[in-house]
């Protein structure tokens, strides 16, 4: 009945991998003439996936594509997870590529704000990670994915190491939609069993090609406990008491920041000593934090599952396999899909950090110049309403108020962790945030809010924990906000009597509510007080970065 | 420091392949002594994974596992997608199993509902599928996953055919956690060269074994369109000019009624008349509906991810590369996962019906004596608020109050379809819905709710359009959900004068409203009337099962 043709792609990737014909060996794509193989593999205006991942970055293919002749190859539409290395944006000064989607832009965030700024660059849109792969089985399926591996076969079998990460998410669209997958490896082995195992199937991929030097990692989750402050302490004594044992956290997750650095620190102490090892915090998914090490020791943690790896970490891992995900080989495997999935569905709690929030709870860490995006924290600092089961922690945010419906369901503990002020002068709290005006200048639909106010279950910060989930409305919950804003300018919008009232109802709790004396929050508490202490907590296992040596 | 065991299930995992050592031919087991196999390789109270997929089933190891010596084995807690085959029931009955963790249960609902009552069962909780991946990686990691494939080489190597499904996800986790990994195939192949194409790495398998028959694939999206009344194609017009039109949906999910079924046979037909080709629907996360074949045809549909594959669409799938997932063997792949999370967070609307809808909008397939579980829909069915990138559909949500705030966002469409009556009898509007009083003599903590009321933007009936998203609070939700229940009593709690209203301030639309006939919605509009009609538009690719020929 019809006459299109229906296998145009198909013939088109066919056509492209002929093109290369005369530089490949099979699969195996050779180091010194990547830049021409690209010129030939990829198209203008292609979608083109470049893996920069928060830890495990393609960074030879990157630094490659930089390379590439504009005049040939421009106007590419890139996906990246994480926009980490210069060269991530260089491609878009030289004309090469011109639209940028994207999760997360660390150290590349204030580049990214200058150069949407200077009309260098188009923004498709901010993402959480796992919304930027969902959208590459839909309506951004890439023609081409530059991945990154730890070693390949000459079959194009892929081993990725312990950072799995966003490979898998990232190889299987183009490999299963008739795009192009190139891995780069730090070694090309010639036999299957030489690999320590098979993370990507060589099925899925199409070139793999040996880097000029070793992936860049970057050991991200590390933190030295020697920078965790008294304060830090504080907090984490009353997000353990107030917060992790009042509604019984069994599943959660941590971020990157000294805040919660320090709750695993005091896990083995301050937990100890309150009698919840056993009670709490049992599955973990977060990367595997060293700082995670003393509580794993003590018994306190029965499961992680991590987005990622963690530099130093990989004998730790392997040798703690009752508690960490590791392969048939051994060796660690994480997957940051999965691990997402975790975080959304699985988990009781999830608790973050953020540089500015609005009187309403609204949090971003888009600021005036900063275009730094998000990561994981949308997807896992919300309510995830598909969720049907239930748990004791999720039971628990249900207020008496909603317990006389029929219908009736549980939430997330979505727990924001500040201190009032960022740093000496500049307060968490704002009238208006800094993304409403980025996203006004920069054409953006809706303002870039990294979390939004009415998921916020419960505030935390030095003076206390405001219940938030609590609140009996906007106006009450604007109250409690300010009720644990200490002296900043949100703190005077509250009266001392207000406060009384709160701490009375039970919705705002000062240390001093939860009988924890400020004296006793110092470093003394901490399981470890350095990166060394870390190690021997470990046994020799945990091997830091040279950087977080001091011995 | 520490002198605890860390790798002991990685030694318990050795034991246990060792036990079978005498039975297997390496990672090959030998199909008549399975049952003994399984006797080794399975402990009490252990969690067990079965493959019942939406369609795939590992129903081998099903009946398999139902002849185990409950002496031996018993107290399993079983973790199952779907629960489909009388074999998943009787393991309860006989003792082997004792605890249920499901999705959906079509065809057994009821004998779950019974044995509960009998007190044969234990129900951990009703998930939504990747909610129940999620909690593989977290609280409910297996120690076995009884898994289904299409062939196998003797290293263990999967492929799974165009129903890749669950698989993948349910593998992942006991293959990296240090569990068991057992997979039947139809066919088990000498060399790797001779599967199809790798689904699932040999490493992640540690037994593969022959069924004794091919595995049952039901054909559980195909859809006769002989079936398909004038009143579903009153909705179905409706439904495309007053929704999909209206807001310019791009990216959606379809399910499996016969009132979608409508949609997409009207597609080249009223939709052509409306002019609306290249600008709605275009990117789909679905199975491969037959009933999607002539608006393929006819270049309406760019790209489709599937959750699964559809028996007789298998060529179709193979021969239309350039809109479904294809592997490089050219056979479909689809994987519940992923098109899972497109459907959660790429897609602008989902579409679905249900058995008993209350006053606010809450609607649950749950009823009294009827088990049934939701699959995919509490996933897709709410508003995901992880979601960052906006489109046009998600943007046209926002009503004119919300535009008046700093912080505003789009939300997803969530339509529900349902004929106001289920049968000539029963109204789908309840006062109270059957799953309330089910919890409760369950001891279930919450009522299973399939979509809670306030994530319902759009409720259609033979009625009119309801858009809900439009409400100025619940008094008016319920008010306009009354608006279009037609006869049923809740029909008989709106006076004409409110609907009028509702109908001028468009929040409500009835067909005249929308300029349809009612006599313009006859079969004619079809754009194939028949599956022959189906195969005629596929230039016979498709291949119906047969119970679904009638020539």
């Amino acid at each position: 009945m019809s006459r299109k043709q229906w296998t145009t792609k198909r013939a088109e990737k066919q056509a492209r991998v002929a093109s290369v014909a005369h530089l490949a060996d099979g699969k195996v794509l050779p180091t010194a003439h990547i830049v021409e193989a690209l010129e030939h593999l990829i198209k203008p205006n292609d979608r083109v996936v470049l893996e920069g991942n928060n830890q495990k970055q393609a960074d030879f293919l990157a630094r490659m594509l930089e390379k590439v002749n504009p005049e040939s190859v421009h106007d590419l539409h890139m996906i990246m997870p994480s926009v980490s290395l210069p060269s991530h944006m260089n491609i878009f000064e030289k004309g090469i590529a011109s639209k940028l989607d994207f999760a997360f832009a660390g150290p590349q965030s204030v580049r990214v704000a200058q150069m949407l700024e200077d009309g260098l660059l188009e923004i498709g849109a901010i993402h959480t990670y796992i919304e930027l792969y969902a959208r590459l089985y839909a309506d951004l399926i890439p023609n081409v994915a530059l991945v990154c591996g730890f070693k390949a076969d000459q079959y194009g079998n892929l081993y990725t190491g312990a950072s799995t990460e966003d490979t898998p998410a990232l190889v299987e669209a183009p490999a299963f939609k008739d795009g192009l997958v190139i891995a780069q490896v730090n070694e090309i082995v010639t036999q299957t069993e030489e690999l320590d195992r098979v993370d990507i199937p060589g099925d899925w991929v199409d070139f793999v090609v040996q880097a000029d030097q070793a992936f860049y990692i970057e050991p991200l989750f590390t933190r030295d406990p020697r920078l965790i402050k008294d304060t830090h302490i504080l907090m984490a004594m009353m997000a353990i008491k107030g917060i992790y044992a009042k509604h019984g956290v069994q599943t959660l997750n941590h971020g990157i920041g000294f805040n919660t650095a320090a709750i695993e620190l005091l896990l083995p102490t301050y937990g100890e000593q309150l009698g919840l090892k056993g009670k709490i915090c049992k599955h973990w998914t977060l990367n595997p934090h060293p700082t995670l090490i003393p509580a794993i020791e003590s018994g306190w943690v029965e499961t992680v599952h991590s987005f990622g790896g963690e530099l130093g970490m990989e004998k730790y891992a392997a040798e703690r396999s009752d508690v960490f995900f590791t392969g048939p080989d051994g060796s660690m495997r994480s997957n940051r899909t999965m691990c997402q999935l975790a975080g959304q569905y699985a988990a009781d709690m999830f608790i973050g950090s953020t540089l500015q929030m609005d009187p309403e709870g609204n949090s971003s860490t888009v600021t005036h110049g900063r275009l730094a995006g998000f990561g994981g924290a949308p997807n896992m600092g919300h309510d995830p309403r598909g969720r049907r089961h239930a748990s004791d922690a999720w039971l628990n945010m249900i207020t008496d108020e909603e317990k006389q419906h029929d219908i009736v369901k549980g939430r997330k503990l979505v727990v924001q962790s500040v201190e009032t002020y960022q740093d000496g002068a500049t307060s968490t709290f704002v009238d208006q945030l800094d993304a409403v005006d980025v996203a006004k200048k920069a054409g953006m639909a809706t303002a870039p809010v990294m979390i939004y106010g009415d998921d916020v279950t419960h505030l935390l910060t030095e003076e206390g924990i405001a219940y938030l989930y609590m609140a009996k409305d906007m106006e009450e919950r604007k109250a409690l906000i300010c009720a644990v804003a200490g002296v900043s300018p949100f703190g005077q919008r509250v009266t001392q009597a207000q406060i009384k009232a709160f701490r009375d109802a039970g919705k705002v709790a000062t240390p001093e509510d939860l009988g924890i004396k400020r004296s006793d929050a110092n470093r003394s508490l901490l399981a470890a007080k350095s990166v060394a202490d870390l190690v021997k907590w470990s046994d020799g296992l945990y091997e830091p970065p040279a950087k977080f040596r001091s011995w």
